[in-house]
């Protein structure tokens, strides 16, 4: 069968390879891919930059985004053949911490968690794999190919989940406008998820036209092209770029009792004149709160899926702006300006 | 009477005044004072930076860390002749926002709250004074002088309040240790309460001898001087200085999961060069939360009578290292560099 593979840490190394079918197991899932999202991870790791293959090997089958069909399952496992299934990305570490042990890997505590397709398991970016019944999540197979959304819902099915809890801190929570800086698929989704809870939405991105703007709007929220209004403030920021002048900008962007969500990955190793007396005072008078958020746990893949089956299926198409097929793998890891989500497509998903 | 009254916005204007005896009140409580704390606000008003006079007035009463006997007290009010109370100091805005609507006024989002002895209206610093039931704390008189650093002890309460409400975002929140920086008053009933929770108590100050790290060792905790050792974290960290070169330093000590808790004020205006790349990319992988926090509101009155209720009298007796009588009044605004708190006595506590 055929599978992307990386030489991780090698720059250029992403190649289609010819693999083994994956071997019988009783206790798995044997799932056939239909769909594989991609996103600035896989580039990462196509980069060199990130990525480590499973131990005893040289190459890591790529792939986190995941949507397959069940081929065979498990008596007892709850999933039937034709079940449309997600893979659930992280693993528990092999000696679980506090957060592992209780089933939240997206908080574990001691950095040994697996990831796959990312750290030290094969992901799922291979024409049929296998998966533990645990680590799946059924998708409703009339979103189709749709259902390849629902790991980056998952990111912020998390960030909202916290950002509820932390609000909650009072009773008197109670937020109108969001925030969200980039309209790629992390940053739409975090507006599409602030919509269904009713919120005032507006959206930051470099965009001047196309899908992004129009996608923002057509939720019924305002996007902002480049910069906003000088006094601008929101109850809820969701900062989705990883843009260190971005990140600075909204730190002041939050209300009284308002909440910072950061959900881009950024580099180290820039720094920035930072007025840190205002910062702290702002954040101390007015009860504000910043909070890094990554990864997902079981549940937060069902409350993904829960927004995704709410959602418009016309405007959740239209964040899909590219389908590549196999046959045309590499063009799927090479980013275009007008990219929101790009799927490698292994299979018609209907 | 006697009153300590300030002209607020001008420098040195604080002098002991005759003022006349509150009036009838059929509603209020009628209250002697017996101790007053002074705290970095009230000294920050004394010297012109801070505070507000009451509509239509030029002085203001000052003091906001109270502690009363009351002296009379209406029919069904709850409270008795002979009770001690500590006074709120905030109040709801006249049209409450959603949070002073709640009795949440220390969250109140429109900034139109008033403040006992700070901000409108007159505060505690007198040798009689009338008190709304609703906004009287009634403290064990066993407790004697130390009721006094009640409304200190619920500015740390509040925070754990909010450290616990927020730690519980993820079931698996189990911290064990803690960092307090500062080993002020706040800062040690911030090591109080954490090791009232069992917690592993870590304070850092730049004192090197006296009482600040015998009150530290004396809670079996850990006493640090001028520095933290280079790869010390905590779980949870409590800034009580205000101090940027510290805040800088604590934004990196939390380990993952962790919180950090910002209480202490500082002055706007002064840059540090900030490496946002690290700390946007340590937020968002270590799901770390930043969290200011001020003020209390009654709840938080509550649990922090709780905590000085179950404290150790010999140790709380020794944060208190200075007792000025009310004949000597200035020299309790006078900041000495071995005092903790100060206390202005009006009468006898005990």
């Amino acid at each position: 069968m055929k599978a992307i593979t990386v030489l991780p840490g090698t720059p250029a190394s992403v190649q289609l390879d010819d693999r083994p079918e994956p071997g019988p197991d009783r206790n798995a899932l044997l799932v056939e891919a239909l769909a594989l999202g991609i996103c600035g991870t896989d580039r990462e790791i196509v980069s060199g930059a990130y990525g480590w293959a499973p131990p005893g090997r040289d190459r890591l089958i790529l792939g986190h985004e995941s949507l397959g069909r069940v081929l065979e399952a498990p008596d007892g496992s709850g999933f039937a053949r034709g079940d449309h299934v997600v893979g659930i990305v992280r693993r528990k570490d092999p000696v679980p911490c506090v957060a592992c042990a209780a089933g939240e890997w997206d908080m574990c505590r001691n950095g040994q968690y697996t990831e796959r397709g990312i750290k030290a398991l094969d992901g799922y970016g291979a024409e049929r794999y296998r998966l533990e019944p645990d680590y799946a999540v059924k998708v409703d197979p009339a979103l189709g190919l749709l259902g390849v959304l629902l790991e980056p819902s998952t990111i912020l099915a998390k960030a909202w989940d916290h950002i509820d809890r932390i609000g909650h801190r009072t009773r008197s929570w109670s937020p109108k406008t969001i925030l969200v800086t980039g309209a790629g698929p992390v940053g739409l989704l975090a507006a599409l998820m602030g919509r269904q809870r009713n919120h005032e939405i507006h959206v930051l991105d470099l965009a001047e036209t196309g899908p992004k703007p129009e996608l923002v709007r057509d939720l019924g929220g305002t996007y902002h092209t480049r910069r906003l209004p000088d006094e601008f403030q929101a109850d809820i920021v969701i900062e989705c770029t990883g843009a260190l002048t971005v990140i600075a900008d909204v730190m002041k962007r939050a209300t009284v009792d308002g909440i910072v969500c950061l959900t881009g990955v950024s580099n180290s190793g820039h720094s920035l004149p930072f007025d840190f007396g205002t910062f702290n005072r702002n954040m101390v008078l007015a009860n504000l709160v910043t909070f890094g958020s990554v990864n997902a746990n079981k549940r937060h893949y069902e409350m993904g899926a829960d927004a995704l089956a709410k959602a418009d299926r016309s405007w959740l198409s239209r964040m899909i702006t590219r389908k590549v097929p196999l046959s045309r793998w590499h063009e799927a890891f090479q980013g275009r300006p007008e990219d929101i989500k790009v799927v490698l497509q292994f299979a018609e998903a209907a």
